[in-house]
């Protein structure tokens, strides 16, 4: 449980923006980072000192990874299981494999959050057309069918306006196993960035409030506009979670306000796209709070010192560039993305709200 | 004068801390780094696309650095002219090469700052004994005498407490040119990091009151403790200075306040030790800053959120680590070298002061 020594070596899964963010936070606590992913000239290999191109099922490298790196993170949680469980024996992997299994699975997430006693959508299994009818009848439509696994800003998903669309909507899941998700009545989805500690300190930042277009998030807003017994409630509850899954790192949990309190929407095992503000809202960003988890190190302090929105540059938004760079107010954040396409995370810009 | 588009390459020359936390910067607008530098595992070589270590009289490395890049900077001022007069002749270098001359040379700094009309210590040339002789006549001791090139962190100095330390002190300076300089009668040393844009746009951070330990920067404050007329006029005069080169970038302009006003101690054609409390005070960073300007994008605000003190860590500054680790109010930034070394700046922290 002793500090990892700056200078020291981590590894990260996954080359885009979030692995070149949490490459920049480890290089300011002295530690190298060594970035494994598939892709070439990706985001974060701009800014590491090495790039290990390969495949995830390329043993070989996945051992020679492994060999140069003192301990492991990543930056997506849909990482293959064989890889895992190959670099799992080699070095020490965090977050743990537990919060990997829980979140890389809606059903089994679901699960999870509602063994622990926390309110989710009404949910069902469906692993056949059968299955989807029964789900139908008991939580109604619309609803939304998911692939269990693999799904990220609202790829994997079909709306089911009624009982006549089922067809259509399993066919669209193209035989992967799904899960039927009743539609919440919420008035607003706020998200708790969390950390805990490899000695079980656990920290919060401010829960913001989030706002997607087209399945995409769009804003973050901080300080959410909820009442303070909700924000408690959002980060007490994301605290639970952690513990419960003896969690190490940061984790990003969505949650859904509703007339009748907290759902949970869901958690991602990783640093988060709602988080980001915390690059100009902090003394110490999400990312830099990920690695000091994953190092060994003590939290840092999540206190807030400033109102900020954060929005995403996605595809055309670059084209906004000149009057975002003009603009006293606001902080770029760009990854270095060689090509511009509709729907892409390009960067993102902090703007200073004052209040 | 368009500014250059996000995804371009920056070159950076030298590759220690300040390198690295340009490097960083420019990652922030989505820039590409190549870091030019001889030594191996070199901090900028950490978070930069590549590193090309190769000598400064390698003129095929100088070509290929060239050509990779779109334009170039640097992270300190003593670069051998003749790599200086091949890589200018292949993309543009900011700040220009009049700002590196005047700050590469002591007497040629003193003189262009007693030129514009600025107040320095008082100074002579020293080519050999017989000037050292006439200089010491005309300013008295105790002086100071320093290499006029090639000096940092209290290096190729010597002091004299009267005149009969002449012969030690000339035999010091190795053969090297010198100047003699006379000691002022300053309060405080307070330093202002200005930037000034392609297109002429100037701004300043506000200034920081600086310590010195044994010749190296040990805490920067900001604010500095001075009367408010003071802070204005030093950053007029910091404006005046890189009016006066056709600055490009980042500047640090140390001062001395005396009771008869601010002398100009020295100027730095670069991002400057006594302006990192900008990345835990600031929006946008003097780093940012520094590659904006080098870029041709407009130059951030920089307006001061937060009551700084910056602290280097210096050598053994380094056994205090898992104290600073675990203080909420203090932001770590550790550049990431193998080896602690007496008098070896290993890392800064900037610690958050509730005023």
């Amino acid at each position: 449980m002793s500090p990892l020594p700056t200078g020291a070596t981590i590894g990260i899964l996954g080359g885009g923006q979030l692995g070149r963010m949490l490459s920049v936070a480890a290089s300011r606590l002295g530690f190298k980072t060594v970035i494994f992913e598939p892709g070439g000239d990706c985001p974060a290999s701009h800014v590491a000192n090495f790039h290990l191109q390969a495949s995830y099922d390329d043993e070989d490298a996945l051992r020679r990874f492994a060999r140069s790196v003192d301990v492991i993170t990543y930056e997506f949680e849909n990482i293959p299981t064989s890889a895992l469980d190959l670099l799992d024996s080699l070095k020490p992997i965090h977050p743990n494999r537990e919060a990997l299994r829980v979140s890389q699975d809606r059903l089994t997430e679901k699960t999870f959050l509602t063994d622990l006693g926390f309110a989710t959508a009404p949910f069902a299994d469906v692993p056949d057309a059968a299955a989807l009818d029964a789900a139908l009848a008991t939580i109604g439509a619309p609803a939304i069918l998911k692939t269990r696994r693999f799904g990220y800003d609202g790829k994997g998903q079909a709306r089911l306006q009624s009982a006549g669309d089922a067809t259509q909507a399993l066919a669209d899941m193209k035989g992967a196993p799904s899960i039927l998700e009743g539609f919440v009545d919420f008035s607003k989805e706020i998200s708790v960035i969390a950390a805990r500690s490899q000695d079980g300190q656990v920290a919060a930042f401010d829960p913001g409030e989030n706002v997607h277009e087209g399945g995409i998030l769009r804003t973050t807003t901080v300080p959410a506009d909820v009442p303070a017994r909700l924000m408690t409630d959002a980060v007490l509850l994301a605290g639970r979670i952690l513990n419960a899954l003896d969690y190490v790192g940061v984790m990003g949990v969505e949650l859904f306000v509703t007339p009748t309190g907290l759902i949970v929407n869901e958690i991602a095992p990783r640093v988060h796209n709602s988080g980001h503000w915390t690059q100009n809202g902090c003394l110490v960003d999400q990312f830099e709070q990920h690695i000091r988890a994953v190092a060994g190190w003590p939290l840092a302090n999540g206190e807030r010192h400033a109102d900020i929105v954060m929005e995403n540059l996605i595809g055309d938004d670059m084209d906004r560039l000149p009057a975002l760079m003009a603009d006293p107010a606001v902080a770029l954040h760009l990854y270095g993305k060689a090509e511009v396409k509709p729907g892409r995370k390009m960067g993102h810009v902090n703007r200073l709200v004052k209040s």
